[in-house]
């Protein structure tokens, strides 16, 4: 199935079997076929959905899209819509639109309880647990038989989001869990509270969300409990949503890394104008500091005139220390998001940098030495400055590029902020400074 | 619990209240203490586990300390831990391991068909969906009714690894599959044939695991199964090791786009002389690349020489080149990563890329235009001068850092290889070369 064959089928006015057709496709893939249709035909094919499948279709697809379709819809088949989602996929659809078509969503859903329950996890900040947890899950209390148990998941459904755990509470407090597992291979009389696990996982509301999606990571869950400040279970967050946060994670992270500032939006998605929002501040921030790197330059521009052939390793020099410095904050900043750094180890991590830098250091200067060798006239007092500023370049880079990130993260700053663009900026200065002093003492200019 | 904890009861020879204490914390903590004691005290310890928490416990813990604990193991003692973990992760364990610690271990295992089970899964190649796949799973044949179905789960069990969907196969060839939920809600005489899904997602052993853990992630699932080139079910890839992939592959592109080579142990667990390894042979290539950057710059030496001032914008023109490549490759890279850009749309980027780029460019040269006639007695020539430049380095800078990672991605190199120090090193020659180009024509020198 693909948007040729869709077109084709509108045009024959088959409905019927672009109808079928569209049963047996997934909704992401039916969402990521519409967007790339024109708003009249998404329209058309979008209400030849199923009930279901269309909700799930409605929260795949990217906002703009989705704005065209919400304004197209009549209220009660929003309402429809808004009834049928998985209640954390409503939330993630409503924080992304603008207030006025948050106010029409919210209208169209005529169930006070639903909405009742969906401004309470919208009022959840949007990086906590409660803005990415599900209301829905099967709740058991302790003094129930497994009957009864089995009875209560018949009755309730079981379905992606509430999956195969039960939480067991005892006046709203979470108190144990019990998988479907154990209820199936249990005689039926027993009590809930005789088979309960009571050895608990669980997440605050308030918690970061991408601590949660750790957690469910580090110890393989399906899924966390959440509960609020008095232990009262809240909702669930499943995995398939802390895989959402992880990859979002990652993504913003390298955004960062490379000084653009991150968007939830995909790169096509992303207006051209956003873009240019997300890339100018530190292109700015960077292009002013590299002034300041050029007036130190230029302030060795005596030296440079009596021996022009200095300027001639002035961007390997730069070079190699950026890529020094990046390296290291690559690998801290890493270390740092996957949990495997702490900043307790700082002294660890700085004795590692060093050991690595002395020995990458004198390998580079080793290698660069015999090539200036070489190449000028055997000029032994120019390869030996240049090789003792390699080494002392790349272990200043290895330092601040190490331990910068460190200092963010102790900061309460995310330390992808501490990444390539700026250790460079700091770097290119450090680096001609080192230079210069070292070959104005070498070569008495 | 801690290690001082720890240390404190084994120095009392409180080994059954150690033993208690070490019952209520979870597998995956355990291996993180006993990475902090010195060797005996770590095998004490380790005999103190219940059988099963002994076999997660080694399934987690880094191959240094494992292979310390294999050397000090008798061979029964190694022989319960190898029959009690999931295969899954017994394969991971050998993967890790020097070859003849892999024979010790292999020879462990008494259960010839267990030891032919983890036989034919080492065979598949390490990045293949068959290296990660579970072969412990629920099949249920098409003509059992549901009864007969929810005995054979009372009798397999379900555990983390087998989870709550069955597949149902014909002749060992895969041909639906059942959630647990669709049993619990059907009458006990139903067929299996009846209830079940027909319309499948799954994947072959020797795909990428990458796209495996993709395919999880984006229809949501918490299993898949894999079949071999005759459809014949042979295992399913479960949504805690897609997790596991997906944060390996984010790890894996960070590395690689700061020049280092990725590697799967920690940041701590990679020793001074494997670091040294990684990072040293771009930080070659990049020194080596950037004399030719030097070359370039030193022809210009006359111009320089006859305006030194020129000098002084360098750093900030090869800065920002450098800076605008490496957002551009970084979101194209990351895109690429999440299948959110193809290389077909390799027009549609450059277009994006374009407008962006004449935005940003004409910002940054107004502002830096303003700044350079006012610091520089209203030198309107510099000014322009400096302005053209930065945008044609700009523009340049987008275009290269975009489509350098979607050639690579066409012809089947990883993109991540594109990244900054590449970029950044290539951009610094072309922006020199752009640079003087200009002004040798405003200035006529």
């Amino acid at each position: 199935m693909d948007t040729i064959m869709i077109v084709e089928l509108l045009e024959q006015r088959a409905y019927h079997e672009l109808k079928e057709q569209l049963g047996t496709i997934y909704p992401v893939d039916v969402a990521a076929l519409l967007e790339e249709l024109d708003v009249k035909q998404m329209i058309v094919v979008f209400r030849l959905l199923m009930k279901e499948e269309a909700a799930e279709t409605f929260s795949y697809m990217n906002s703009d899209v989705r704005e065209h379709l919400i304004n197209a819809l009549t209220d009660s088949e929003l309402e429809e819509v808004m009834e049928e989602m998985y209640i954390d996929d409503t939330v993630d659809v409503l924080e992304e639109m603008p207030a006025n078509v948050v106010d029409r969503l919210l209208m169209a859903v005529t169930d006070t309880g639903l909405r009742m329950k969906i401004n309470t996890l919208l009022q959840y900040p949007e990086d906590s647990a409660g803005s990415i947890m599900n209301v829905d899950y099967i709740g058991l209390r302790k003094e129930m038989t497994v009957a009864e148990a089995i009875l209560k998941i018949r009755q309730v459904g079981i379905n992606k989001e509430t999956i195969y755990t039960c939480y067991v509470t005892d006046k709203r407090k979470l108190i144990g869990h019990v998988d479907v597992k154990a209820l199936l291979t249990s005689s039926d009389t027993r009590k809930i509270a005789d088979i309960m696990e009571t050895n608990l996982l669980y997440a605050h509301t308030y918690d970061d969300k991408e601590e949660v999606a750790n957690m469910i990571h580090k110890y393989g869950l399906i899924a966390i409990p959440i509960v609020d400040k008095e232990m009262c279970m809240v909702g669930i967050v499943t995995v398939d949503d802390a895989m959402i946060v992880m990859q979002e994670e990652a993504t913003e992270d390298m955004s960062r890394m490379a000084g653009v500032a991150p968007n939830e939006e995909s790169y096509f998605g992303t207006s051209v104008f956003q873009h240019v929002r997300n890339r100018s501040p530190w292109l700015l921030f960077l292009m002013l500091s590299a002034t300041v790197t050029g007036v130190i330059l230029a302030y060795y521009e005596n030296s440079m005139l009596k021996m022009p052939l200095l300027i001639a390793f002035v961007p390997m020099l730069m070079g190699t220390g950026g890529n020094c410095g990046s390296q290291s904050s690559t690998l801290i900043i890493r270390g740092l998001a996957l949990n495997e750094i702490e900043f307790k180890q700082v002294l660890r991590v700085i004795w590692k940098e060093i050991r690595v830098a002395v020995v990458v250091g004198l390998f580079l200067a080793f290698v660069n030495g015999v090539r200036i060798y070489l190449m000028y006239d055997q000029n032994i007092l120019m390869a030996l400055s240049i090789g003792i500023t390699m080494v002392a370049v790349v272990c200043l880079a290895k330092m601040i590029g190490a331990t910068l990130p460190l200092v963010a993260y102790k900061c309460g700053l995310d330390p992808a902020l501490m990444a390539a663009p700026l250790i460079t900026t700091i770097l290119d200065t450090s680096t001609i400074i080192v230079y210069f002093t070292i070959v104005k003492f070498a070569f008495k200019i």
